[in-house]
């Protein structure tokens, strides 16, 4: 591959420009990576997001470091900066493992091989999503079949599309092949206060290719599934411990509650780099970021005169709390839809797809 | 009494002004009604809104109509609007119909009666609202017993506080009796998207009563249970089945499911007109009101330069949809907190505490 993805692309002086997320969707901009700090600030600041391109642009970064002055202390020095950028996404970590083994190994051409893998780590995912995108559609096609309907509703939270793996997402890649497939498709699109991912880029992506989508309150997924209007709910995750907790967006274990309590099944979709074999009990084990409480207090959007801005929503007097993500106990996820098929959540399943 | 109340009042010309909730916490106005037709404004608009505020103008808007025009058929007809003002709120139908009868079998002084019925009904929600916080801050001290914590951290939903039902709420009435008492508490104030009364209503209420709190986003309450952060939920409703369903804003059920699952106790403050005896099945025949999308497409709050403004927060081209309530089943709700004591949610106890 060259470099080109939807979500990010090299420039001509092979420099990484990515679409800045925080700025969508009422504004389009692209931002320019020149260094390590500035892949880090753009992790840091969420300018990108998402669990995959979150260690696409932490493997980029460390090729920007090498691009910068490439003895090998230096570089070690960024990727640990890099790798603490932000603690929950375990893909950061295995990218930048991956980078560094690579480059540990090398004496020469550090710059080249620097590129080299990180196209390679991020062409990884192009295929893994298009595979997830197969088995997550094909498990739409048996839900469709059992029920008899025409339309499938699928319920996600946050955004896991292409936005936040290349090249179609884990969660949405499921729906992209749905459209593809002909499938009758509709989404509801669960808004993801604090930072409003479903609104800002999930219903911007899904408006982009033409998908049928609802947004809905983070309030309101829980009387949808009361009434029999979901069909399937499917999420992406940060990370996921060897039996199957899974850490996503904050919000997500409320989701997995409903669905369970209304018999709607519930899949995580994520390709192996998302599994930390090193934790069994998320739950107790996987460490939860704590972000800025502004981010609760003060929302951005359009104006009535179409400029953007920032509005504050919490009276200056009260304080707020903004964990970054929960964990939704194995016990409450039907499956994990990944590259290499549909695993149930659990040490044994997991392990005998993946480990063996 | 004499018709003054915190979250409204009679002013000398014994037309009834209002705290208009809409403009709340950066503004604070009042608006002054003065017929039937500004009351049935008021509340379909939400300048006020709570299970008991509602029931109490509604009362007093028929109490209006006899000051417009003092014909039954009038008066009969502007009843029968104020009624259907809102779908879920049952102490609206009980208000008027209170009302009603009392008009009804009354020849002259119609005036001077509506009143008087208006005030007396407004005075039961004082007395009841001081019996559910004393009843809720009884069980709060039996919960610290338990758990041995020297504070009680308290989640609510929405806003079911003295804006809601005068003139103290119903699931806050048993916080400002704790503080009264001198515990020490701490209340989680869900947001409570897309109107936000949480953030608007609930954290300016306790703020402006100095009683310590956080606002977090709807999604955040089940983490906070997973981690013990929780020591109870409590919440109003807008209507309580015979059995003991709760209707109540959306995203209700969502926090019972977390409770349910994490042992915390799950309560519902509500006073006996918020029990709808003629349904028994909440989940399949509480009315669920839906309202404008344009409340979840848009938002309110507070500029830079201190202006309130109004600004959009998902894509042109996106649906929404708003669903204003949501239905807990019984087998969530740990208890029911009323004006007569705790009793559990379900039909024998229910019809035990109020129909013998």
């Amino acid at each position: 591959m060259n470099g080109k993805y939807k979500a990010f692309w090299l420039d001509e002086n092979k420099d990484v420009v990515v679409i800045d997320q925080t700025k969508l969707p009422f504004e389009y901009e692209t931002v320019t990576l020149k260094t390590a700090e500035d892949a880090i600030v753009a992790i840091k600041d969420m300018i990108v997001r998402g669990a995959g391109v979150i260690g696409n642009i932490a493997a980029f970064g460390v090729y920007l470091a090498v691009k910068e002055n490439n003895s090998l202390s230096f570089i070690k020095a960024k990727a640990q900066e890099i790798r603490e950028s932000r603690p929950t996404a375990v893909n950061l970590m295995w990218a930048v493992d991956l980078m560094m083994k690579r480059l540990n190994a090398s004496e020469e051409n550090l710059l080249e091989i620097a590129l080299e893998e990180a196209i390679k780590i991020t062409d990884g995912d192009v295929e893994r999503s298009a595979l997830i995108g197969k088995f997550g559609c094909d498990k739409f096609e048996e839900i469709m079949q059992q029920s008899g309907k025409k339309t499938i509703n699928v319920l996600t939270h946050c955004n896991a599309g292409w936005l936040a793996i290349v090249d179609d997402g884990s969660a949405l890649a499921p729906i992209y092949e749905a459209q593809r497939r002909g499938i009758e498709v509709h989404v509801w699109v669960d808004e993801t206060r604090p930072r409003n991912q479903g609104a800002n880029l999930t219903a911007w992506e899904l408006e982009k290719s033409g998908i049928n989508h609802t947004v809905i309150p983070d309030n309101t997924g829980g009387y949808l599934m009361q009434q029999g209007f979901v069909d399937v709910c499917i999420v992406g995750a940060d990370r996921v411990s060897a039996q199957g907790d899974v850490a996503n967006k904050i919000g997500t274990y409320l989701k997995a509650l409903a669905a369970h309590d209304n018999n709607v099944p519930f899949y995580v979709a994520i390709p192996e780099g998302t599994l930390d074999f090193d934790i069994v009990d998320g739950v107790k084990d996987i460490p939860i970021e704590t972000r800025s409480e502004d981010e609760v207090k003060f929302i951005r959007g359009l104006s009535k005169d179409n400029r953007v801005e920032e509005l504050q929503i919490v009276p200056s007097a009260s304080k707020c709390i903004n964990y970054g993500f929960d964990i939704t106990p194995n016990r409450l996820v039907t499956g994990l839809i990944t590259e290499k098929g549909i695993c149930k959540a659990n040490l044994n399943a997991i392990e005998n797809m993946f480990k063996k």
